[in-house]
């Protein structure tokens, strides 16, 4: 057992971890559209026809030939002979000539002689059959052309992107109706100490509920990865040997939470060690909270050894699982970071990165970080903080007032 | 029909309509809390339990009573006599005189007779049985108190919280392995326009496929509620009437999209009138896109009519459908604002709020927001925007520079 670790900076641990990490997608499915919302594509996709398809309005108005209303003005406007109305979803038959106009909502096709729209707050009906345009408009103006929008064989979204509501809008548009997308990992969580009991079980003095298991699952699920619990090992060489060999061979990554400490016995790392090659890549990462992290490797599985505190096994799951997930489904890591004013100084120590966690709020329209600072706070501490905020390695803390960026838990 | 509606401030128009949506949850189920991520809790939660419920050790070290080390330091250290170590999840036996001390890890329960650990970074070993700590620590250094972190009886999470993976860790603590939370409202998603054809069909020229289906449908589920395609209603008073009334009987809400323009017949408003009393808010929004906007209630459920065009739909759903389904489930709409510094400047008209799409990308540590300006770019607007920025409505635009919120899409 050696108390103290020699710590590896964050982006090394995670760029020795990230070589093992092939980018996926490892496995995939195919879903109609209406189920792939917040889903990793998992194939290029195609525009396999022009889109609008045919030159379409873009406003309410008349389509007219440009020419017919050259130097119109509202002192002398151009007279429009008006020749029909275009119906909505109809190929016209209409065919303009010029000085001749066709009424047209938003989205009507475009008829034959017209290659421009007079909007119609800038028209005048005069009678029946005259329109009155009080505005010229350039050829193709208030127009959509029929490839103008998307060009047929264009790549409109790559694989590795997390599918939006109108990216969906789009793939109907083009007539894309189901979709490959990620399948994500099958995620095993184990929890280790010797002093957690299931959460239905009443905790004698001394016990604590094993809550890590339960924040873990969610938040691999969140992000599309399939978690299985598989229950709490006692802090004991040969169970825990035996309890991750079976994960390792039944998942495609494992978390171990709590027992990779320095102050317990190494068990952990023993047990993790014992999977195979290359095995443990980090002990130790340069932040706080999280150093005694463990990365590891065994036969193409990433293994980590998260630490038991509550707080700092999602930091860890955040900057290591979160992302190492991501890449295994293909796809980058979703986390739109927040920016906000820092309320309070915060120190740091040089030479380690500090992940502080801080509630939001929003006054005089600004964003503001307040920082949640208390030892005791272990549990309520989860639920009140809005998000962590990172100070940099070589930085020696942030004065009151910085602008900094918040990662949302 | 008319050409010109009269606006009414987006503000205005949430108030009117906020006043018939009662705030939820009205309907709750119970799941396991391993099911619980980003849902909104249905019910107030409040600790059944003390926590840590013991003097738990927040560090690596020697469990003491303070008053042992008083006046430590490099040159006169405390002598300590170790009586023993603390394992974790057991009650010890162990009670401290002074002058004694055990080894305890994080977590470990305090003994008897200490009220303070020293870390083991400031403790020599001197043999079996001596320790030197080098530094005093006052009383409840590195010690959590029984009910420091959460007293039994506190509410510790609200009805109408989005419950996260760390909330789901302080509910495993607290030993609930079940909460109720809000069901989703069922919303019939209606499209209406003589062009659309569905989208497994091949579009006739002047014809399009039915996308804003597709949009709303995955929009809705991706904030809880329950959407349902209703299918394609032509521009047609009685069939538009028919359907519509169908679906407002077996939904919470109803969503039509497209015919809500001025240009268009003015079917959808016709049909929307039909169901009942109060009927039609508002017809037209001080806002662009979006300005067609229908808001209507009938007999307790709320009907919109969103415009036609895919972008403006998104943007109209996610300013007052999304909001309607949080507040109808009883929770805060989920969005994180993005910050952004604008890098073009961007005109607008004083007297109506203008959302301009933008792209996001990051260059020297910041967030530059690149307004998407193209009136073509009606499907490739839709793949290429990161999301909207807001033009208030005094506002005659935004100077490039400017640090503005985004809405994400």
């Amino acid at each position: 057992m050696s108390l103290f670790l020699s710590l590896t900076p964050r982006a090394d641990a995670w760029n020795k971890l990230k070589q093992y990490v092939k980018v996926g997608p490892r496995e995939v499915e195919t879903v109609s559209i209406l189920d792939s919302v917040d889903r990793i594509l998992a194939e290029n996709v195609t525009a396999p026809i022009d889109l609008p398809g045919f030159a379409r309005s873009t406003k309410d108005g008349y389509a007219v030939s440009a020419s017919s209303t050259f130097s119109a003005s509202e002192g002398l406007p151009a007279l429009l002979s008006l020749k029909g109305r275009i119906r909505m979803g109809e190929c016209t038959g209409l065919s303009l000539a010029p000085h001749e106009c066709a009424a047209i909502a938003t989205g009507g096709m475009i008829p034959e002689g017209a290659d421009s729209v007079v909007m119609v707050e800038t028209c005048e009906v005069l009678d029946d059959e005259t329109i009155a345009a009080t505005h010229s408009v350039a050829p193709g103006e208030n127009v959509v052309g029929a490839t103008e929008d998307i060009a047929s064989g264009t790549l409109i979204l790559s694989q590795g992107r997390r599918l939006r509501p109108s990216d969906i809008a789009a793939l109907a548009a083009m007539g894309v109706p189901e979709v490959k997308v990620a399948v994500g990992p099958r995620v095993a969580i184990i929890s280790t100490g010797d002093e957690l009991v299931d959460i239905r079980e009443s905790p004698l003095p001394g016990q604590v509920r094993d809550m890590n298991a339960y924040s873990l699952y969610s938040a691999v699920k969140a992000i599309g990865g399939r978690p299985k619990l598989w229950g709490i090992v006692q802090d004991e060489s040969l169970a825990m040997r035996e309890a991750i060999a079976k994960a390792h061979l039944e998942s495609d990554m494992v978390i171990m939470s709590g027992g990779s400490s320095v102050g317990e016995r190494d068990f952990t790392k023993e047990a993790i060690q014992s999977l195979g090659e290359p095995g443990v890549l980090v002990h130790g990462v340069a932040i706080k909270p999280g150093k005694p992290t463990i990365l590891a490797v065994a036969g193409d599985k990433l293994v980590f050894g998260l630490p038991g505190h509550p707080m700092s096994c999602l930091v860890v799951f955040n900057l290591f699982v979160a992302p190492a997930i991501a890449r295994w489904m293909g796809g980058a890591i979703y986390r739109r970071e927040t920016q906000a004013i820092l309320s309070a100084n915060v120190a740091s120590i040089a030479g380690r990165e500090d992940y502080v966690s801080v509630k939001l709020r929003v006054e005089d329209g600004e964003v503001w970080a307040d920082p949640v600072f208390s030892k005791s706070a272990v549990i309520s501490g989860l639920i009140l903080a809005d998000g962590v905020m990172r100070i940099p390695v070589e930085a020696e803390g942030f004065e009151k007032g910085t602008r900094i960026r918040v990662m949302p838990f």
